[in-house]
């Protein structure tokens, strides 16, 4: 063991500015993203905490030009279910979100989770087993963070079947579709998050979400 | 908006550090935390990503001596309950594992999702409407390393009946319970994790995770 790195407060300054410029990406530069890089930021994100140190997560780099097509016709297919849950204004301005940088980002990334792993001897997650899809989805941030620390952009596509982008992807049947991400150099890069840059929606009120008992 | 910030190479290698020194903590030291740093943590936290915008996380941050224990009282009872899965030796092991902190730490804090919000106007989420669970996720991910960030611990209580906590913290039917966390400072630091220290499980192989399609 060596000795705990000192986190200062100019640190502490550049981590703030580092969560509160990350941002779901869905305008990428086609620019490609070296496979080294794309391997460190793997790697960081199994530093991530999973629950009795499970290490669930199981990351799919999806190369082929085919399958990438068909997830695209299958995000297609969900964004347009989704938008006729919506009517009238709000189905006008759903149409016009950009919503996914499928066809430009250079990085498609599927996220698994394994459900049936016995890494970690079920300890943690009896009561709570969704806890296992949570270490996933904190691996997935944790590369998010790394990713914005070089500039590279991350964007995540949920309007997608989970169960047919697993059969597409010819995974096992006990992995579970945690995350679709696509990564790659953001056009663009804001403080502010776009859905509320076009109005879509507004942030909460600061301290409106905590309570005390 | 402002202009964006630079992360620099020597900012990277010590978001790297933060990463890799980040534990899930059980042992933590009696001392009291200051409400104005656990307030500066929990808007941190609430500038994690969240699908649609919708922001579903809710902290209640539980102060009541009596709930305390209760809550301990119900981490015995899961706790004794998850025992019982083991066999032999591996039940041995287990139960002198030190799996929470819920008697020493200053900080109990519960955090919900509200599976009823209506922010966000349901996008992002009719295809996988788990993603507002792990919206709440990585509000904890981040609150955990800008936390650690401070030299604060945090260790995550999965081992806990999630409508029952609901019940005895009195929120909402709609407030699913994410996470139980407690919060102070560490007793030591590592960079391994406590569950590989006592050999429970080690970690997985260097890319053993990593797949391509």
């Amino acid at each position: 063991m060596s000795d705990p790195p000192l986190f200062d407060e100019s640190f502490r300054q550049l981590l703030n500015q580092l969560f509160l410029w990350r941002r779901d990406v869905r305008r990428f530069k086609r620019d490609p993203l070296s496979d080294e890089l794309l391997k460190d930021l793997l790697d960081l994100a199994c530093l991530a905490p999973s629950v009795g140190l499970s290490e669930p997560w199981r990351f799919v780099v999806v190369r082929s030009a085919a399958i990438r097509e068909e997830v695209r016709t299958e995000f297609t297919r969900a964004n347009e279910a989704a938008l006729g849950g919506y009517e009238g204004s709000q189905a006008e301005q759903y149409a016009k979100l950009k919503l996914s940088g499928l066809e430009e980002a250079p990085v498609h990334l599927a996220v698994f989770t394994d459900r049936s792993t016995t890494q970690g001897h079920g300890l943690g997650r009896q009561t709570m087993p969704e806890t296992l899809d949570y270490s996933a989805v904190m691996a997935i941030h944790t590369l998010w963070l790394a990713a914005r620390a070089h500039g590279v952009g991350v964007g995540w596509v949920s309007i997608l079947d989970p169960v047919r982008i697993g059969t597409l992807l010819k995974v096992p049947h006990s992995w579970s579709l945690t995350a679709y991400l696509c990564i790659g150099l953001p056009e663009e890069e804001f403080d502010v998050p776009e859905l509320q840059r076009v109005k879509w929606e507004r942030r909460a009120k600061r301290g409106e979400c905590i309570f005390s008992r």
